[in-house]
């Protein structure tokens, strides 16, 4: 009868009315219907990108398009550096590694984000990079990383291509794929961008094009010109998953009601400062700096004293609050809360109570009402900036 | 306002059911729930695959399981044999030789479907195969190849894997993966499944896996290795379709009500049955013989005298019967009429009454229903057979 409150890094909860969209009636992939439907979302999706690029439309999960990425522009025995600053910069490696890549790992410590100088100084000693891949926002640690500013020192430095996952980021964060110079941009559907699982959506610049083009991958869902080519037709080479473009047509309803991407990244912004002042006002310790905090997740450290398992599993079970906890070293240490795609400041409210009841339950020391409080100031703040109402 | 009638081979109708359990909340699927969810209804697909081997999930396209079936199991220069009867048997031509493999193609004209003796008599000549694929149920075509049969010749005759392409089969013909020797059945979400498309099942033989184990395969996404260590814990290895797996168990719910798979299938024979005595009545050519007549998907002739595309475009605009066209060189010669997944006598009887209003429209020379009559005679005989209820 209670709701779960889900506040993972996704899959994140799905607005009803991408559930409603998702439940029309199927259509033919071969049909009017579907080029209209297709031609019309992905133009409308192009400004969540920040690209001018077609939006290309792989139907599997997010693996599928960084693999395709991968595939599609470098070769087995080619070099390339992966900045990797938690467990899916590390995931990206282990495909590079497993297609025969040499890797080049600049690798931070988790919860610290990469730095141009970083980068800068790691470029100096490589000569023949052929890519440089980055995750944008780090799911398991709640990182962002300074995109804009990587992909100008890649620039300035290489002739790489410079490849970015945003799966969790895209929706959620500023992307502004042709002005930062990103070749190849990659999200998935479940993450912030409010559909279910099973749809990743890639981008590529035209740098990149002609690199794929003179590739010789013998990828046969993944291959892209085959993407590209359908593309133009408005369709894709295989039957595709109709009802999460549906349900993604909806999704772009609902950025557009806000007032569009920009102002939905705003929305996590908030969000992400509404966390973060509760936490620090209940002392509760944040892994990462506010310098490159996510907005869309937030790890947190084990409040001092608790089990986490123990207190995870409590709000769960008592107050249907489902965070998730820490991957890899950090399990047990952290627990990571999602703010991304449709989760609102009232949700935030609502989890920072939760948390806080839960804290009463273990008798925790502090004062009951801080974090909520933090929180609304945030949130209050925000809107007297937003939209003068008084 | 007007519902399309939609008679295609896939995408196909969804049950009310299925869109509504589609629409429940979402869960992580790192959760308790997910690994009961899945874990109960991976049960459940067994019987539909007639088998015990695990049934592995990919958050993909049914191109993208057939890419994995080969990729895991041979290996670049290798020499395989497709039996191709028609376009999907082309396309899994092209997977093989777009990764290298060596082919020998037996090819039949589109139409016909691949006998126990020509397969014995191709085999002959070859004494270092890998690997035979096979197309269960030719979707271009109409056709279904007698798969016991040549599972047994390819046991019989070789060591190759035998390796079943079976997307708009399984849920509507009949398969018996571990009694006919299958070693790995390939089927997607949505033809026969009655899901939306966006998940491919498959299922992998003892023998089957024993080679892939000892293959070095680059593919990272389609890696079935690592579907099956994630499956013993209940999961995927990365984020799995959650909606369309809700909607998975929905279906098992519909064929269970149905009385279990053996009842679909027969349901399935029983509107092939109406489809063929329809066009007989009518004197519609088929293009395929009885014997090898596909359950789920029959290709008809262009009624004499008319023009195809004229004639399904009117069907479309004036009764909104949306069926498919003829694919490569049958376009214009044939239409294709899916009576596959969520589809029931009534509907075949309805969708035969349209297409005698159109032939009508088009002063056709013909009985009117008698194409109506003749289904209906096969679907009072089936009842009559099945359930006595006088």
């Amino acid at each position: 009868m209670y709701p779960t409150i889900l506040r993972h890094p996704g899959p994140t909860p799905i607005p009803k009315k991408v559930e409603l969209a998702m439940a029309q009636s199927m259509i033919s992939h071969r049909s009017e219907e579907f080029v209209k439907l297709y031609r019309e979302t992905m133009e409308r999706v192009k400004p969540i990108f920040g690209t001018k690029q077609e939006i290309l439309l792989l139907p599997s999960g997010g693996t599928a398009a960084l693999e395709a990425a991968v595939v599609n522009s470098v070769s087995p025995g080619e070099e390339i550096v992966v900045i990797t600053v938690g467990a899916f910069g590390d995931y990206f490696v282990s495909i590079c590694e497993k297609y025969g890549l040499k890797v080049h790992k600049l690798e931070k410590n988790w919860g610290e984000a990469c730095t141009e100088n970083e980068l800068i100084e790691f470029l100096k000693p490589l000569s023949n990079i052929k890519a440089v891949f980055v995750t944008h926002n780090e799911t398991s640690t709640g990182i962002i990383n300074p995109i804009k500013q990587l992909a100008r020192v890649v620039q300035e430095h290489s002739d790489a291509l410079f490849i970015v996952d945003s799966v969790s980021g895209i929706g959620g964060v500023s992307a502004r794929m042709d002005e930062w110079g990103i070749d190849i941009l990659v999200t998935g559907s479940q993450k912030a961008m409010m559909l279910p699982p099973g749809l990743a959506l890639l981008a590529v610049s035209e740098k990149a094009w002609k690199v794929i083009e003179a590739n010789r991958s013998t990828a046969y869902y993944l291959n892209l010109l085959s993407y590209r080519d359908w593309a133009e037709k408005g369709m894709t080479p295989n039957t595709p998953a109709v009802s999460l473009i549906m349900g993604l047509s909806a999704v772009c309803d609902l950025i557009e009601e806000e007032g569009g991407i920009a102002k939905t990244t705003e929305r996590h912004e908030v969000m992400k400062n509404m966390v973060r002042s509760a936490m620090k006002a209940l002392s509760i310790d944040l892994l990462t700096s506010d310098e490159f905090a996510s907005p869309t997740i937030t790890a947190i450290r084990t409040p001092e004293g608790l089990d986490l398992a123990t207190y995870l599993a409590h709000l769960k079970k008592k107050y249907q609050l489902d965070f998730a906890g820490g991957l890899g070293h950090l399990q047990g240490k952290i627990f990571r809360f999602g703010h991304m795609g449709y989760c609102f400041p009232s949700d935030i409210l609502q989890a920072i109570s939760l948390m806080e009841a839960g804290l009463q339950d273990f008798a925790y020391s502090f004062e009951p009402g801080a974090g909520v409080k933090a929180a609304q100031d945030v949130y209050l703040s925000s809107l007297r900036k937003r939209t003068p109402v008084f």
